[in-house]
């Protein structure tokens, strides 16, 4: 469980790296990936000793979704989130995008508006207009340190046109956990006004110490007959390449609605990730996690120290995930000077924060899940970027 | 290159291995699965190393379709079909079932029905009906020891609310290569019909010395604009359990299509399948292919010889493919009695020929891609399970 190995992920087909110089005009050579959500270390000592048994077997024919690969998701939500679920109720996606897809696809209709609360995940909003939904913002509220849910303003910006919700729980990209309350007042806003409750719990493992993660299901179950609940172990365990989430819908209707559409497309994970995330939901899968979460929170405290020492910029403090969500408005610069530094002064790649949709326009998003020596070249490249200010 | 090394598939999540039980009611204890089109071998060298390399950077995030895996399909297409395509031709699916469920999605609607020419693969008529189209079938004609087309016949069936032909080539089950003449009536037919053309062409590495495989795209290049091939590595290379296949598409106006589907539903195939088409499409993976039609060729010539001694079977001539298909009529028997004799006797799982519709009622198929010891015992008992006949 070394989280400091070197590795090289240039060449490698990653996206992260092997994209950063045509998407954001950053070399690999001398660039830092810290955009796309996975990370830069090796997974698990499980997940690897699952896909060498594999390899060695030699055989990659026709597998499916077996018994043990349910039972490992369901001791995963019992153990971790205190969250008890059927192994019936558990759907297998390609991963949370194509989940969402999925959800516009079977549970609203082109025309439909669809509620985010942004700054938010983009894919949300790529997702609703690339099929032809419309996109309703209910941006959040910015109470000094975090974001809070203004639930009467989002009430008086609906349509009538909206059927579906799409929460993001822990939040991307501020690594906000929502409190039971809130999370009730959500879901009785969509009951309130018959959204469909789509909640995005990807990033519900990686929680920092001293903090507590309460699956949507757990803190609102009166609302299980809207709800559908999506998680993946890509980001736990750094295996996003295999394209394997799941959806996880305690209500039978909307269960088989989701399951006759999978079954007519002839959706099915691949055998390598089948096998992966059974090994990944384990004993071992879970003491790797707690040391990773080790490895996080000391890289974010170096990371905040930084930047929160550069007059200016402020980096919002992380409940969870490994995105920090910096502030760039106090410096007065524009968007584009700010990026023009990180990407030509310090060659990072980061996510530009207009993305993640209103409330974003003067933010980025940094990727901190990746080995320490890394993460203190880019403390120092963000400091000498921003030199002048100090 | 050992196809003949032992290798246990029981407990490995093999579907046709695992599943012959509630499937068939034959053990996997003293069982032998003939059914599921998979090997019961290793995939090749060039593959595993692939994955191994893979698994030894122990890094899985996201990846990508990257060039090289275009290239390597466009060079294998070219260098063992002859078939020159752009690499931008090429969709990748889930694997053929899924890729026929997205063609019946883009180009049909509810109600259509599709042309279909038994017997023939049963996912056709399987995802034709759960899809809410209707299969149109225009059955094959027996002529000798094998099947011809007889177009007229088909016209004269056709309602005018076809609009999709589902064409297989090399045909399973018959293992039927078709002819350049043959190919050519068949997009005159669809273009007569106005009928969009899918070819499933999965089969097409798997060609016995003396035969030649013709893709349709290169027998009747003026059908591009209405031609959608579909093929995969999976047969091949015995990898189907990471589900990913090619959907190649010339024309333009479909493939824009065909792409803004699998935009919407956030599609893409994982990351070490791709690392293992990337492998297995090379001059190590052909020279590995080579080896192994030696191998299915032997075990054909030992089938057939074996099932063509006992009076009333008669197995199929096969020109490509690792299916034989077997003749039961000449027995006087019913289906039930053969499948008991198989099932009860021999102790196989094979196919049952009348879920391949029309002119399969008396047939069975039997999956070759297996050891040679196995298909040895296979052949013996097949013999013992019909010995009143002999």
């Amino acid at each position: 469980m070394n989280f400091d190995d070197p590795i090289d992920r240039r060449g490698t087909h990653s996206s992260k790296w092997d994209k950063m110089e045509s998407l954001f005009g950053v070399s690999p050579d001398d660039g830092l990936a810290m955009w796309t959500a996975d990370s830069d270390y090796a997974t698990a000592p499980c997940v690897i000793a699952a896909l060498r048994e594999a390899v060695d077997h030699g055989v990659f024919g026709y597998s499916w979704e077996y018994p043990a690969y349910f039972e490992a998701i369901q001791w995963w939500m019992k153990t971790r989130h205190d969250w008890t679920i059927d192994t019936d109720w558990v759907l297998t996606s390609q991963g949370l995008g194509n989940a969402i897809a999925l959800c516009l696809d079977v549970w609203t209709d082109p025309g439909d508006s669809v509620v985010i609360f942004p700054p938010v995940y983009h894919e949300f909003a790529k997702k609703i207009n690339k099929t032809g939904r419309k996109v309703l913002e209910c941006p959040l509220v910015r109470d000094g340190d975090t974001y809070t849910l203004d639930l009467d303003d989002a009430q008086s910006r609906l349509t009538g046109a909206e059927t579906m919700l799409i929460w993001c729980s822990p939040q991307n990209p501020s690594g906000r956990l929502w409190t039971p309350d809130e999370l009730r007042a959500v879901a009785e806003f969509a009951e309130r006004n018959d959204l469909t409750l789509v909640s995005d719990e990807i990033h519900h493992d990686l929680i920092y110490p001293g903090n507590r993660f309460i699956p949507m299901d757990v803190a609102a179950p009166e609302a299980r007959h809207r709800t559908v609940t999506l998680t993946a172990a890509s980001k736990t365990f750094n295996i996003a390449g295999q394209r394997t989430g799941n959806m996880i819908i305690p209500d039978a209707t909307l269960r088989a609605a989701m399951k006759q559409r999978l079954n007519t497309l002839d959706y099915g994970p691949g055998a390598l990730a089948i096998r992966m995330i059974t090994a990944a939901y384990s004993p071992e899968g879970a003491a790797w996690v707690g040391a990773q979460m080790q490895h996080l929170d000391s890289n974010r405290a170096l990371f905040d120290a930084t930047i929160n020492a550069i007059p200016g910029l402020w980096s919002m403090p992380l409940q969870s995930t490994y995105l920090a969500w910096v502030d760039f408005s106090g410096t007065g610069m524009s968007h584009d000077e700010v990026t023009a530094r990180l990407r030509d002064d310090a060659r990072i790649a980061s996510s530009p924060g207009p993305g993640f949709g209103t409330g974003g326009a003067h933010f980025e998003r940094f990727n901190l899940a990746t080995q320490r020596y890394r993460l203190e070249e880019a403390c120092a490249r963000i400091k000498a970027a921003f030199a002048d200010l100090q």
